[in-house]
């Protein structure tokens, strides 16, 4: 019979990635996650994972949520690509609660072509959510995919650039720059070389 | 010994687009793709290609040569984003003139989990190439990952406006289309459902 586990999701994810730091994604198993987990068992793992790959995009979900909930909820007044600005803004949160798991996440991922291929995959998905959102405000079919998928570019830039230097950054910051070069650039402001 | 065969990494991805569209990407073999590309052998498929989901990604090479060559020879007047654009009309070229096996391809791909998470990372490797082309022209570094990255989302989105209408759409058009519709909405051009 199976038992009721406190807080099981929660410790999977947390064993997991540690596991994958410190011995390689490819080698650790299945069984040693769920013992690493405070004795939990296989069972319980599949319980809430399809597989040890989807341990690490446990978050996109919530993740999703939040992005998509302040897209809905930007005043009428704000622009498209203010909103999707605002929701990778919103979310930033999330990370800095996580950071260290968050880090030694990427440094799992980084070390793993099939990983940032399903990375990149997360990141489409989430970008498809928010255009979605932008649409039901009555943005148009193609603004609504180009606001959301180069906002997520910009996001994507800004979250790299966190990583790779945490200890001095802060990804809300590092986000309302890269939306403010972003302006600049597509208002024409890198042009030569000595401009 | 192994013969020299004519054109063979052409006949190659021309037979594997082929079967993979007719029986599906999991279900075809090896050798399947070399007998049909006019009686060649799996020893000659491998000269060519690591393993059969390479074949469909055999064209990202060249892409990437035009891509960053636009770049790197736009008027030192252009702007970031516009040599970015720039490049991938001069790519919409390349698209063009195979379109039928582009859009069987896409098939194949639209099918496949894996083989659009790979499409996915060849995007971002191309996007990495034309940053770094960017640098090359003295654009900071922020700002070329930014245009090489957003300009990839922008494109993507023509992309696939172009599969989705085959016989109705430009492709070297759709992506003007998708870069003013960008500079548009980085303006802030979309507001709320009424405006």
């Amino acid at each position: 019979m199976a038992r009721w586990e406190p807080n099981a999701r929660e410790r999977l994810v947390r064993a997991a990635v540690e596991l994958f730091a410190e011995q390689g994604y490819e080698a650790t198993t299945v069984n040693e996650i769920a013992e690493r987990a405070g004795g939990l068992t296989k069972t319980t793992f599949f319980r809430y994972f399809a597989d040890k790959r989807e341990v690490l995009f446990a978050g996109s979900a919530l993740l999703q949520e939040i992005l998509v909930r302040t897209v809905v909820h930007a005043p009428p007044s704000t622009s498209a690509i203010d909103a999707v600005a605002g929701a990778f803004e919103a979310a930033a949160a999330v990370f800095d609660e996580r950071r260290d798991r968050v880090l030694r996440r990427q440094t799992v991922i980084a070390a793993n072509p099939e990983l940032q291929e399903r990375e990149l995959i997360k990141l489409a998905t989430l970008a498809g959510a928010m255009a979605t959102a932008l649409r039901e405000r009555g943005v148009g079919e193609l603004a609504a995919r180009l606001a959301a998928e180069t906002g997520a570019a910009a996001f994507h830039i800004a979250f790299a650039r966190w990583v790779a230097e945490p200890g001095e950054s802060d990804l809300r910051a590092l986000i309302g720059e890269s939306f403010s070069e972003l302006k600049a650039l597509v208002a024409g402001e890198w042009t030569s070389p000595v401009s």
